[in-house]
């Protein structure tokens, strides 16, 4: 059992060194032409499952995982091994790592998806027309859901999981670093499938031993019916330029907390240090904090050593910052530093989330309702907070239970995507024999 | 007042011969990108106004269309005059040419969009979390819209009307054969947003004298939130293939009628006409009729009969028939002609749309529950009827008052697609100071 899968849909990485022309047509895009019209194959069949069965997939690759943890840990450590061996740096390697415990929590994230409603066949409406017609319309999988994501081997599982669940069949591409540990986990949900009697199709992983394969794959239009890209801001980015299939950009959240003139100074403080410091390295985390100069003499001082209290360095235009350049207000830190800027007032603090805001969070700070109403509605974002922290918009915060991430486009879903997010619908129409006059 | 608007956003045909490079940076590129930005920037005050503003400006346009019908008119004949010096078919002609009575009924599109319910501002779902953050999904304007579309001048106002009630602004590229046409409308439709004290960058018209306006708006990133191309397949391929601005295919509608074994052969007769034959020239045709193999004795003769007798001409294998290639499968025919198949039973009728359908409508006659079940839970479409003509699928048919196209993706919107489909969601949530643990 715990000798690697000669399945071919599982790729083994080979030499790093590896390259092969990206051209159509080569084999590259051949084998992942063949990986994703299986996948559809699959798809088709995995929508007419019942959730019943669905949910029995669920609990026994949670059982398997488990049960060969020991082999995904050997796989695991391989990786590790050769990631240091190139010289990667520990906080990458620490998300690549998978422990007893990562593996125990990526079979309860399993477990748990299946105790979720199975959004396939919801009737999201109907009507009966008047000329007797029955209209309903219905959740239907999507299909073939392509996923190209960086080191987390969990999100492979996460992503298995949660397309099964809402009936679609996924195609993963993930990172090279994690290639044999994701190789393990993938041959393990695929055996989990075939004895299931369901195709092993369901999943599967392509090499990732070139970027071609990242190409072809999100230009299968006709066999992927969506790509999902999640890691940094530059692979969403290429993903989300270079694809023809249709994509969801998720996760890039430069997101800001403006305390506005009204704002309690101590919900402020709480909002600002929790916004930044909960988790400096996920996309909810707040990048830049905005000052309304009305309450900038008390605020910034008790803003900037509350901060600095937790270690985090702050970037700003104000004497004893480290100065700040247009990158400090574009781009993400992902780390303990922040960005603080004091504003004319509201206009400009919606100025500025407008020129530099990735469309992902944005929170006010006020005890004044005229400014949290305006907030809130002049704010172009998937989500905006009154007197919260930016680290709530989260699908499992909001009571989703499962996330497959955070959409930041305005197109089919925006903000944290759920099971139902990864559906699309069907009128299904009875009549009596009518025809259209 | 009849004179033409000196707007530089309403283009104005120069000569056809002219071309320019499409390189970023060029010419035709910086004019989209300053209409875009224009219309963004119009978009942001759009989205703040009330349903009475936006009626209001939707009634003015429509008594101003009809007051200015001369107008209208006169820059409509041009354009034909234009046209039909260059040897335009006569059936474009017909597609290209505005009236009195066209022009009223433009103006009553806008005038039944003004009672259709507003869709901004609708909350779609909320609730408390335990923590007491309240959580809202509040439905908000995409922003702005990129229309890519053919001949018809009546989709210049009805993309306008629609877009304004859903709160978006409308960057416009027609086709050049409508320039005069469209720019006059726009021109109007200008006057009128001014007059009512809205940005008149709520709508406006990119030159069509050049290819590169097409690939500049269907690539504007940032500034265009969501492409929609209407016209032929050729069109709808080339716009989703090369865009990067997130798109929606509509409209290309291979659509079939599968007449089963158990189908009641008068319903068969009486759906497959009408499928076919009540507008041959719109994506609900019907293009294929599949028949079973179990019927087709008496099925195929009563069936061919009838369309002939409709003057429909029939394409296939079987003998008498004009010979049928893999063409005849495939592609629209959007005129009086029909493919026709005897198919073993249901698995190679649904084989068959698998393979040829374009996902728009498709259509079984049966009198069997199982195998109307079966079908509709099987074949992957927009809309899937039983025991009803194919031409139902239509904004207006389905109670949405108006339509701005037929998505065939799964993404976003999926079929006839009304006001709410031109809007996202955001998440508003309101705290009272709380934190992540």
């Amino acid at each position: 059992m715990s000798a690697p899968t000669a399945d071919a849909a599982v790729a083994r990485p080979t030499s790093p060194s590896a390259t092969t022309p990206s051209a159509a047509g080569d084999p590259i895009t051949a084998a992942v032409h063949a990986a994703a019209g299986a996948a559809k194959a699959a798809a088709r069949v995995l929508a007419r499952q019942t959730t019943t069965t669905k949910n029995g997939v669920l609990l026994a690759a949670a059982d398997e995982l488990l049960a060969r943890t020991a082999e995904i840990l050997a796989a695991n450590a391989e990786d590790i091994d050769r990631a240091r061996a190139s010289g990667t740096a520990d906080s990458l390697l620490d998300r690549l790592r998978l422990t007893e415990a990562r593996v125990g929590a990526i079979a309860d994230g399993l477990r748990q998806v299946a105790t979720l409603p199975d959004p396939v066949g919801d009737v999201v409406t109907g009507k009966t027309l008047p000329n007797g017609l029955m209209l309903r319309q219905v959740r239907v999988p999507l299909g073939v859901i392509g996923m190209v994501y960086e080191a987390r081997p969990n999100v492979t599982v996460d992503a298995f999981g949660i397309a099964l669940k809402s009936g679609n069949a996924v195609v993963l591409r993930g990172s090279s670093s994690a290639a044999l540990s994701n190789a393990a986990l993938v041959g393990i949900l695929r055996e989990v499938l075939t004895r299931a009697g369901l195709p092993a199709d369901v999943v599967s992983l392509l090499s990732s031993d070139d970027r071609a394969s990242v190409t072809a794959l999100i230009r299968a239009r006709g066999l992927v019916d969506v790509v999902i890209p999640r890691g940094g801001a530059g692979l969403i980015e290429a993903v989300v330029r270079d694809a023809t299939v249709p994509t969801i950009e998720t996760g890039t959240g430069n997101c800001h907390v403006y305390v506005a003139a009204s704002a309690d100074l101590d919900v402020a403080e709480s909002i600002v240090v929790n916004s930044k410091t909960r988790r400096p390295s996920v996309c909810n985390t707040a990048e830049t904090v905005l000052i309304d100069a009305a309450v900038a003499d008390v605020a910034l001082p008790r803003l900037v050593s509350a901060l600095q209290a937790h270690g985090v360095v702050i970037h700003g235009d104000e004497p004893g910052m480290e100065p700040a350049g247009d990158a400090d207000w574009s781009d993400e830190y992902l780390s303990l530093d922040i960005a603080v800027k004091v504003v004319a007032g509201i206009d400009e603090a919606i100025a500025h989330i407008d020129r530099y805001g990735t469309g992902h969070t944005e929170a006010v700070v006020t005890t004044d309702l005229a400014v949290a109403s305006e907030f809130t509605e002049r704010v172009d974002a998937a989500a905006v907070m009154v007197n919260a922290s930016t680290a709530f918009t989260d699908g499992e915060q909001f009571g989703f239970g499962a996330e497959i991430g955070i959409s930041t486009q305005k197109l089919h879903a925006r903000g944290p995507m759920g099971l139902p997010e990864l559906t699309s619908t069907k009128w299904i129409v009875w009549g009596q024999g009518q025809t259209r006059p």
